[in-house]
């Protein structure tokens, strides 16, 4: 293995040793000690990486915007609507991601190590501002009114989830806040034409991983 | 002072100093030494009316739906739209109010001592039973459906607005949230005659508030 990338695995092994640990016990409780043992690795591979317990949260949140699963699509807000039902369906399962949706929460931890907060809210305007260009937006909406409005919903959306479902239910919750969302901000001709049903994140997942074998394949025949 | 109005009013501080313990602190870390201590009762006071630390939790989760701002409106949906927007104004000033949340979205809490969050969806259900037997709300809506929508964004929406603002702009979000919601929920002719401004709660306190010291006013003359 060539030593940059073994520097990379190492990165990745700290960060999601990090990601399970602030995911379980919160920022406040984590030590650096539980972190290392969970990675595997020695105190001067962690401190290569990140310097402090605030850098390793840091870097937990520049984790949560991924373009892993984007697929252009006919529609901008369908876009949107993919990013949201295929973060619904991975949260459960990615300790990265449900630690950066704690750590964004933390009323205490946010002012030493920042928040996904202001990423999210970005990516929505930025995709609702794309649509609206398209004509698939309302004319009176205001992407960044509408982007904190989904903020919050969101962020709560998914703890009542955990609460009540320990996140089992995510995307029904998900697919239901959007159709209570979407006739606030779409033209009404766009609004028929757009995916929302429950399992769409998981579809849109199956779809990407098929593609990427299906280019291995090819690149291997 | 009677004994009975003498017992209510040690009750009332009571929760009150609980609630004040529990908004700062959250549950585990509250003690019943620093609520008696801040209620300024005997602990004999206090465990006539409060057998535990869970029952104070209990008994501030009780006071989070009352009907003090409720006044009859012509249209039903205005009526939600006004409880939400008077928590919306109360939240910030009442620690009974700011505990009640706290304590719902207490992961750990919170099955120990429950939460408002069933009462919360219970209310907002009925009131969208109630203004769809009117006409007031879109026939393929299901109002248990929206009541868990309208609760999962109004806990993000406040945790964001607590974050980012220490809820000064939580009549804001809150009024951007019913404008995101009622368009997926409401009859269109029934929509524009709605009353979501941020102001709206202030404004219905201000009313109620006026029409008891009329009331007052009018049993001396």
């Amino acid at each position: 293995m060539a030593q940059q990338e073994r520097a990379v695995r190492t990165r990745r092994a700290v960060l999601e040793a990090a990601a399970a640990v602030f995911a379980e016990r919160g920022y406040a409780a984590a030590t650096i000690a539980e972190i290392l043992n969970r990675a595997g690795v020695t105190k001067g591979a962690l401190y290569f990486h990140f310097d402090s317990k605030a850098a390793l949260a840091r870097g937990v949140l520049q984790e949560q915007i991924s373009t892993e699963y984007h697929v252009p699509r006919e529609l901008k807000l369908q876009e949107w609507v993919d990013a949201g039902m295929t973060l619904a369906d991975r949260l459960p399962r990615e300790p990265l991601l449900l630690a950066g949706v704690r750590l964004s929460a933390d009323l205490r931890g946010r002012s030493v190590f920042g928040s996904a907060w202001p990423a999210w809210a970005e990516f929505t305007a930025a995709r609702l501002t794309e649509a609206k260009a398209r004509g698939e937006v309302l004319p009176h909406v205001v992407p960044e009114e509408s982007a904190q409005v989904f903020l919050g919903a969101w962020t709560g959306v998914q703890l009542v989830s955990q609460a009540l479902a320990d996140w089992a239910d995510l995307d029904e919750r998900m697919a239901a806040l959007f159709d209570h969302l979407l006739p606030a901000i779409t033209v009404p001709s766009v609004l028929d034409r757009l995916d929302t049903a429950p399992d769409r994140g998981a579809r849109v997942i199956a779809e990407v991983r098929g593609r990427s074998r299906t280019a291995l394949a090819g690149a291997r025949a």
